[in-house]
C-alpha cells in the first residue's frame, strides 16, 4: 500500500504560504459519486493548509431560502479572497445536476443547459482575475465502496449518515451529467480523474497536480501586466447623449407624480407575490440628480421589500476579491427591489478614468458584466439600468447652486469638480458602456435629466411599463 | 392636520451625517401591533437619511434555517457598522415573542425570560460601546387602522398582504408581552410612544426624539475617555499556571490517539443529528501548540460538519463593528463544530496588553464575553475552553527550534519575539481573563503544555467526556 509522501504535504503547504503572499486564490473542487472518496481526500488535503486563509464549503440540496436567490449565488459568497484557499465538497457542477433533476425553477428556467452557460462564464471570469481553479473527480473500485458503505451502516452513531449515499441524485444521472459538463468546462480549467481505490496514491496524485499548478500560477503571475489606460478606445462621439431635456410643467408632474407611485407600489407586492426580483441601476454625471430621482421611486414603496444600495469605493475586504463579488453577494431575494445607486459598471467609469483598474481589466469587464447580468435574467429577475445623462454647464449650475444651499453643501466635494474637469473622459467611457452592455435582457435607459422632473416621470414609466409587461407576460393579474 | 416640518427632516439629516463622521453608530426600531403605522413611519425616516449608510432590517418569522442559529444572530448580522444606521421594522422584541407564541426551541430553551435576558445583554453592550439604540412603540386609533386593513383588502394587487395582518402573534398576546418588555429594558435605552392616527405629528414627534438622542451622543462622544493601560489589576500571582508538563510516553500516546479520535467522529455524527452545536476555544500561550492540537482534534472529523476559525488581528470592516461582531456573526450552525484558535478573548489579552482597546473597554470585556457565552449556552451549545500552558524555557526552546527547521521558519515572526519581552503582561492578564470568565456554561480547562502529546490527549479526553455527559443527559444514545 502506497504511504502518503510527507514531502508532497510539505511541498503543498509552502506553495500556499506562497500564493497567499502574493494574494493568488485558489478554488479546489471535489465531485465523484457517494461514498467515493471525495470527504476523506478533501480532509487530507484540509489538515495540509494553514486554517488562517482555508476555507471549506460543502453543496447541499439548495433549501427554499437559497432558491429564492440565483444559482452561483452560494458559490460567489464562498470564493476564497485574494490569497485565500476554498475547498469546495461538491460544487456548482452537482448543483447543476441537482436542479435538473429536481426541476427547481423549472418555470423560470428554460433550459438547464444556460446553467452550464453560466458556470463557464463564472469560472473564465474567476480564471481571468487569477484564481486557480483545481477540478478533482473522484472514482473508487466499486467492492471498496460498497464495504465503506457497510462500515458506516453498522456502527449506530453514523448508521443515519449512510442514508445519504442512497438519495439525492442516482448515480448514472450524476456520472452521465458529470461526463458532459466535464467536457463543457474541461478548456477554463482542467479535471484530473483519481481512482480513491488505494488511499496514499490518490492523495499523491492530487498533491502532484495542485503543486504543478500553483507553480504554474505563482510564475505566470510575474508576467502580468500592469498597464493602466484608459483613453478612448474608439473614435470620439457621443450623439447619444445630446438630448439633455424633456420639458414637463411642475403642474404635470404634480398631477402625474402620485398616480405612478401608487402604481409602483401596487407593483411592488405583485413582484412580491410572484417572486420576481427587480433590479434598478442608475448611473450618469455627477449631480444629475440620481439620488432624487431614486427617491421618487422608493417614496411609496414598502420599506422591508427594497434595499437601496449605494455604491462608494470598495472596502480594503471588497477589493480582496473578485470585483463583481460585492454585488453578486448582494443581489434581492426573489420578489425583492434592489436600487443601486451607482453599481459595478464603476469598472468601466472611475476605475478606468482614474486608472483603477488595469487596461486589460476594465476591457474585458463589458462581458463579464453581460455575463453577470444574463445570469440574473436566466433566473427571472428584471434589470433595468438608467443613465441620467447631464450637460456640461447645467452640471455647473446645479455644483454652484450646492455650493451656497447650506443643506445641499455636503453633496458638493474637490472630488467633484475633479472629476469635472475629466468630463471628456468621463463621456467617452459612458459610451463605450452603453455600447458595449446594452443587451436585450438588460438594455440602458437614457434619461434627459436638465429638466429633473421630466427625468424622474421618465424612470417611474419606464419601470412600471416594463414590469407590467413581465407581469403580464407571466399571468393575468385581473 | 399637522403637516411633516421638513426642517426637522433635515435638522435628523444634518445630525446623521455628523454621527456618520464621527462614527456613532445608530439603531432605530419600531414596534406595534399590525396596521399601526410602523412601515409608513419607518420609512419616513428612511427617506430621510443617506441611503450611503443606512440599512433597513425587517423582522420575519425565523424559518427553518434561522432557527438553527441563536435568538440574537440576525440582529448581530445586521447592526450598524461605525457611523451607519439601521432601521428594525419589528426587532429582537417581537421575536422574543414570536417565540414564545410559537414554542421555538422549548426543548433547548428552559425559559423564555432567559431571552429577556439576552437582550438586556445585548442593548448593555451595544450601548456601552456608543451605539445609540432609539426604541418608538407606536399605537394607532382602532377606526384608522380597521380603514388602513380595508384599503389593503380592496386592492386586488394588496389583498394577500392584508392576511399577514390577521396572523403571527396575537394582538393581545403582542401589546402584553411588549408592556412587560419594555418595562425590563426602559433602563437600558427608553422608549418613546408614538399615536400614529395622526400622521405628521407623529412624524414629527419621532424626529424631535431622534434630534434629541443624537444631540445627546454627539456631546457625549467628545467626553469619551481613550485612556489605555493593561497594567495589572490585581497582585501578581499566577499559581494557576504552574503546572506545565504532564508526561505522557510516545506508546501510549499512539495507542490512545486512534481510539479517541474515532470516537470524536463518532460524537460528531451524534451531536449532528441532535442538533447541537459545540464551540472549541483554544488559547495559550505562543508556541504552546495550540495548532498541532487543534489538528489532533480535527484529523478525523467529517471536513463538511466543522470549521477552523483561525484569529488574525481585526480586518478594516470588523474594526468598523462592536468587537464581538465577527465571532457572533461566525458562530456555528446547530450540530457543527466551530474551532477557535485564539477568540474574542483577544480583548482581554492581546488587545489590553498591546492597547489596542481602551482601559474601559477591556475591563467591561470580561462581563460581556460571559454573556455573549451565556447566551450560547442557553441555546444548546457546548462551549469548551482550553487554555495551553507553557513554561518560558520550553518556550525559548520552541522558537529557536523553529528558526533552525526549514519548514518550521515560517512559524516564527519578530512579533512573536517582541510578545516574549511581555511574557508577565500576558500572563497576568491570562489569569485576570480566567479568573473573571470561568463560568458554569464555559469553564475554562487548563492544560499543560509542555508535552505536546500530553496535552492534545487530554483535549481529546476532555471534548469526548463534555460531549458524552451532554449527549447522554439529552437521551440515551444506545
Amino acid at each position: 500500500m502506497t504511504k502518503i509522501d510527507e514531502q508532497l504535504q510539505l511541498k503543498t503547504a509552502e506553495l500556499v504560504r506562497q500564493t497567499n503572499a502574493l494574494g493568488i486564490p485558489v478554488m479546489v473542487i471535489f465531485e465523484g459519486i457517494p461514498a467515493s472518496g471525495k470527504s476523506r481526500l478533501s480532509n487530507e488535503l484540509l489538515l495540509t493548509l494553514d486554517a488562517k486563509y482555508t476555507n471549506f464549503y460543502a453543496t447541499k440540496r439548495p433549501d427554499e431560502e437559497l432558491l429564492r436567490y440565483p444559482f452561483l449565488y452560494p458559490y460567489w459568497n464562498n470564493i476564497p479572497k485574494k490569497g485565500g484557499v476554498t475547498l469546495f465538497f461538491r460544487s456548482w457542477y452537482a448543483q447543476k445536476l441537482d436542479y435538473e433533476v429536481h426541476g427547481y425553477k423549472k418555470d423560470i428556467i428554460k433550459d438547464y443547459e444556460l446553467l452550464t452557460q453560466e458556470i463557464k462564464g463564472f469560472e473564465s471570469m474567476l480564471s481571468d482575475d487569477g484564481y486557480v481553479i483545481i477540478k478533482f473527480y473522484l472514482s473508487v473500485n466499486e467492492q471498496k465502496r460498497q464495504e465503506h458503505i457497510e462500515q458506516t451502516k453498522k456502527n449506530p452513531l453514523t448508521r443515519w449518515k449512510a442514508q445519504e449515499y442512497e438519495t439525492n441524485i442516482p448515480i448514472d444521472v450524476y456520472q452521465d451529467g458529470m461526463v458532459n459538463l466535464m467536457k463543457a468546462t474541461e478548456e477554463i480549467a482542467p479535471w484530473t480523474h483519481i481512482d480513491y481505490t488505494e488511499r496514499g496514491k490518490a492523495a499523491n496524485e492530487m498533491y502532484e497536480v495542485i503543486i504543478k499548478r500553483l507553480e504554474k500560477a505563482l510564475k505566470d503571475k510575474e508576467k502580468i501586466s500592469d498597464e493602466r489606460n484608459g483613453k478612448f478606445t474608439e473614435d470620439f462621439e457621443t450623439d447619444m447623449f445630446e438630448d439633455t431635456s424633456d420639458d414637463m410643467s411642475k403642474a404635470e408632474y404634480k398631477e402625474l407624480l402620485p398616480k405612478l407611485q401608487e402604481r409602483i407600489r401596487e407593483l411592488q407586492y405583485a413582484l412580491y407575490e410572484r417572486k420576481i426580483p427587480l433590479m434598478l441601476v442608475y448611473e450618469g454625471m455627477d449631480a444629475a440628480g440620481k439620488g432624487g430621482n431614486i427617491k421618487r421611486v422608493r417614496e411609496s414603496l414598502d420599506p422591508s421589500g427594497y434595499e437601496v444600495n449605494a455604491i462608494s469605493a470598495p472596502t480594503e475586504t471588497e477589493l480582496s476579491y473578485h470585483y463583481l463579488w460585492r454585488f453578486a453577494t448582494d443581489v434581492p431575494r426573489s420578489g425583492h427591489i434592489e436600487i443601486f445607486d451607482r453599481s459595478w459598471y464603476g469598472r468601466v467609469l472611475v476605475e478606468r478614468v482614474e486608472g483603477f483598474a488595469t487596461t486589460k481589466e476594465w476591457q474585458r469587464a463589458y462581458d463579464e458584466i453581460n455575463k453577470f447580468e444574463k445570469a440574473l435574467s436566466i433566473e427571472g429577475a428584471i434589470v433595468i439600468k438608467f443613465f441620467l445623462v447631464l450637460d456640461k454647464d447645467e452640471q455647473l449650475k446645479r455644483f454652484e447652486e450646492r455650493q451656497v444651499t447650506p443643506e445641499k453643501q455636503w453633496k458638493i466635494t474637490d472630488e467633484d469638480w475633479r472629476n469635472r474637469e475629466k468630463w471628456d473622459l468621463y463621456l467617452e467611457a459612458s459610451k463605450d458602456m452603453i455600447n458595449h452592455t446594452t443587451t436585450e435582457h438588460a438594455p440602458w435607459v437614457i434619461i434627459p435629466a436638465n429638466n429633473k422632473r421630466a427625468a424622474r416621470i421618465k424612470a417611474l414609466k419606464t419601470i412600471i411599463a416594463t414590469c407590467e409587461e413581465r407581469l403580464w407576460n407571466v399571468k393575468k393579474l385581473w
